[in-house]
């Protein structure tokens, strides 16, 4: 199994719908419809996002999530960490105090200190969420968006609008809070 | 789960013991049991390692393990790809081309060329994969070494001497090729 899983893949996905032009606010069944991946899944990832700032939630029939900072302040590490944690690349069983040469001594002299082989991995992890803080939400969007039409960005502006109306008119424009917000403040 | 699993930190700190000045040959039970870890587990582990070149196998009663090649020619990369294979970081699923909005069509224009999700996490991929690069079997032990009494190389010798004489004695003297090597010609 890959060590960022699909969670990752479908959170920055639907995390750059939110980013302008096409900006949000928008649902988290809407993204998830859009981006053509499961909203139960991306239900449970978006409150990841939301404890972690990146994104913000409003209430009424045309509240939804917006992103919480400038997409320029998000970058990818960010996203990975709400959604993933930080799980570690490595996970160091100190193996080094089990030599049978010790008699389950473990000398301070030689096993203190950090291991040199867990050292060597921290220093990969190191330098993979260094690259991966290089990238911002706002890069990744506007190379996404350098390869769209022209007109895409308003086509998918009208899709969520859209969407967003047979909501209201299903309610018969209701004030209250969407379902799925409504959701959230009673789980 | 950590991605890097514990096949490869055991498997490191066992190649550690055939790195002169303690180097081999030594059998795979040997270096688990003088490591402390599974030796059925370490059983598994050297025949990928075998097959990298990362180490030779010898028969005879003083035969088993040793480094395939000068520890300073050997990666931790090396060892983690031949211990796990390739395993990427992030496996795409390309979910860009899923959007609600292409119809089931994929649009060349939007959807050629790598993801930008993807690329980055490659990029980060690569910067992990680099650093693991960047450190040798010979460096690792060197700093290892560097924590043992002066000692300890002779005392890991002795240790593996009065094995492999045990072995011997139990065989009355046996010229054949030790039980781990037969059973790996014949699997």
């Amino acid at each position: 199994m890959a060590h960022l899983g699909s969670s990752v893949e479908y959170g920055l996905h639907c995390l750059l719908w939110l980013v302008d032009p096409m900006a949000g606010p928008a649902s988290s069944r809407d993204l998830a419809e859009l981006q053509g991946v499961s909203p139960s899944f991306i239900a449970k990832i978006f409150p990841r996002l939301e404890k972690a700032g990146i994104v913000a939630a409003s209430e009424g029939v045309r509240g939804g999530y917006r992103l919480g900072r400038p997409a320029s302040d998000i970058t990818v590490l960010d996203v990975v960490d709400a959604i993933e944690g930080k799980k570690p690349l490595f996970d160091c069983k100190e193996v080094r105090g089990l030599c049978t040469l010790y008699g389950g001594k473990r000398p301070a002299a030689t096993t203190g200190g950090i291991c040199a082989i867990h050292a060597v991995m921290l220093r990969a992890e190191q330098s993979m969420r260094d690259e991966l803080a290089r990238t911002t939400l706002a890069f990744l969007a506007a190379t996404v968006e350098s390869k769209m039409p022209p007109d895409f960005p308003a086509t998918v502006q009208n899709w969520f609008s859209g969407r967003m109306s047979a909501r209201a008119d299903a309610r018969g424009h209701s004030t209250g809070p969407p379902r799925e917000t409504r959701k959230r403040e009673t789980p």
